[in-house]
């Protein structure tokens, strides 16, 4: 057998940017194999110097669209981009089903490019963990960009936000349900807002909206960042630059503000630290995860009241030193 | 000393309905004390039997009030009323800060309501598991209906939520503020609508709208809960009754499908397992909590990539059988 057969890729690979062999972590991330907790540990000390940027919105907003031209201004300054896609209604989500990598149109053959589609599992909380450690992988291959494409809206997509540095929310203009979108929980955490496809009816409306809501945001008062109010049509690049130029106002604001830098990743560690958590102790005691029989049975007697779940917790934890 | 001094108030008391022993036992809690588990345990056998109702909205849209009636429906069928306010914009959340239960208005010297708000400590994730615990503690003293209310928008009031077998969002006519709170997140999990203040203009229209978001919503087809929409003004009383009805219609549709509510218990378990799972782990091996120093010098490492998230979730774990 080859030393250099595809079999061998290993974190290696991965560190020097082999796309298949990050792919296949990726993959086996997605499946839940424990196994995977040994490579994401030798990765993590890589990792830290991708700047992450979650764009998220409904559906039919063009968030799509605006990866890719933000893939292209990002290439054209010659930064080498990946896209991780946590969104199923996604076009570039195909690949989770596929799976494999998808290729965005002009980046078919650029190796400085890497778009990979996470796949839901459909248990809850699963793709939370999933997109987590994915990012992880992603960060330690040296990426200078990670583009996170998600619908904002649903918990498991909230907790995916909280894993950027920064989060550009897209309404489309005129339609009511958009700017509603933008209201409750993306809303508090998005650093820049795009009404995207402006060249339709209601975009400035749509704009003044969202700055009057920003008006009571707390945080601004003090100093904090102030999230900008933009205006694309990406399918044409309108206002792209402008976008481009606000990202990079966000970098100085971030590179200014250390400790705004350490309390984004002090929550993003916080998060990987309680995925943790719940899956080595469910792993190691009980041999299952959420969805799995065992699992789902130890729930149920908690259910039934025949267990209380503070004893549970203790049991799984070990006797402990407490 | 007396046995019977209030000192000894215990959880026979609690069980036996003693107000004061459970907001002795609640104000704990929020105070993160430990040592309140082994009281949660005990607990734990005796609940399970109240409903639990969330009512959720915007500041602003009347929640307080249409609590106040809906305690007075209930009362007048002879029913035992807890309510648990989790919002900092309540008016009962003065409670909080005073130290100790509100009596509401016409119930002051009613001893089948008790009405409790709760603290926040500042925390990130600490009121969910605070409000979860004290839930609880609730439900074990045998009260028939336990209503929380809480601001539906953030990620901890979310979680609140979930704790609920009904979900009724409030919403104000006519400002489209409210109806958008209604679009992100807990409009997916709410089981009730209601436009409340809706002699105003706009409630017909904000009504409508709601009705349309709703036209897509999954499960519906599939023979699941029809949310009603409905209007009132609960100054005068406006609709109450027929959101009692619809209520109590929610009540007919859980006991017609256990199937629903095994769902909803299994994921309130969940919730309140990892939650346990978190703070005992963090208890027991670095003696400390979100916010205090030790775990938060621990994130530091974690933050700085001098250690891996994988392996602290490991060592807190102890070595485990894995």
């Amino acid at each position: 057998m080859s030393k250099s057969s595809s079999a061998d890729l290993g974190l290696e690979d991965i560190l020097s940017g082999n796309l298949l062999a990050a792919s296949r972590l990726i993959r086996r991330i997605e499946d839940g194999d424990p196994s995977t907790r040994s490579s994401l540990k030798a990765l993590y000390g890589h990792g830290g110097q991708a700047r992450v940027i979650a764009l998220t919105g409904a559906p039919g907003v063009g968030k799509s669209t605006l990866v890719a031209q933000l893939v292209g201004e990002f290439r054209a300054v010659g930064k080498r981009v990946a896209v991780l896609a946590v969104d199923p209604s996604s076009p570039f989500t195909g690949g989770a089903i596929l799976g494999d990598r998808i290729r965005l149109g002009n980046y078919f053959t650029d190796p400085d490019v890497f778009i990979r589609s996470m796949a839901t599992r459909g248990h809850l909380g699963g793709l939370a963990r999933a997109s987590g450690e994915a990012l992880q992988v992603l960060d330690a291959m040296g990426w200078d960009l990670i583009l996170l494409e998600t619908v904002g809206v649903g918990q498991s997509e909230v907790e995916v936000v909280h894993l950027a540095d920064t989060v550009v929310l897209a309404v489309a203009p005129g339609e009511g349900d958009d700017v509603q979108t933008a209201k409750a929980g993306i809303m508090e955490i998005a650093h820049i807002f795009v009404v995207n496809k402006a060249r339709r009816d209601g975009a400035e409306q749509s704009a003044r909206l969202i700055e009057e809501m920003l008006h009571d945001r707390p945080g601004i008062a003090e100093g904090g960042w102030r999230p900008p109010v933009l205006q694309t049509d990406a399918l044409d690049g309108m206002g792209i630059g402008e976008l481009v130029e606000n990202l990079a106002g966000r970098e100085a604001y971030l590179e200014a503000h250390p400790e705004a830098i350490i309390r984004l990743h002090r929550a993003r560690v916080l998060r990987v630290l309680e995925e943790s958590l719940k899956s080595i102790a469910a792993e190691r005691h009980i041999g299952g995860r959420e969805g799995e029989p065992e699992f789902e049975k130890m729930l149920s007697e908690i259910v039934a009241r025949r267990e209380d779940p503070y004893t549970v917790a203790e049991r799984l934890l070990g006797s402990g030193k407490g």
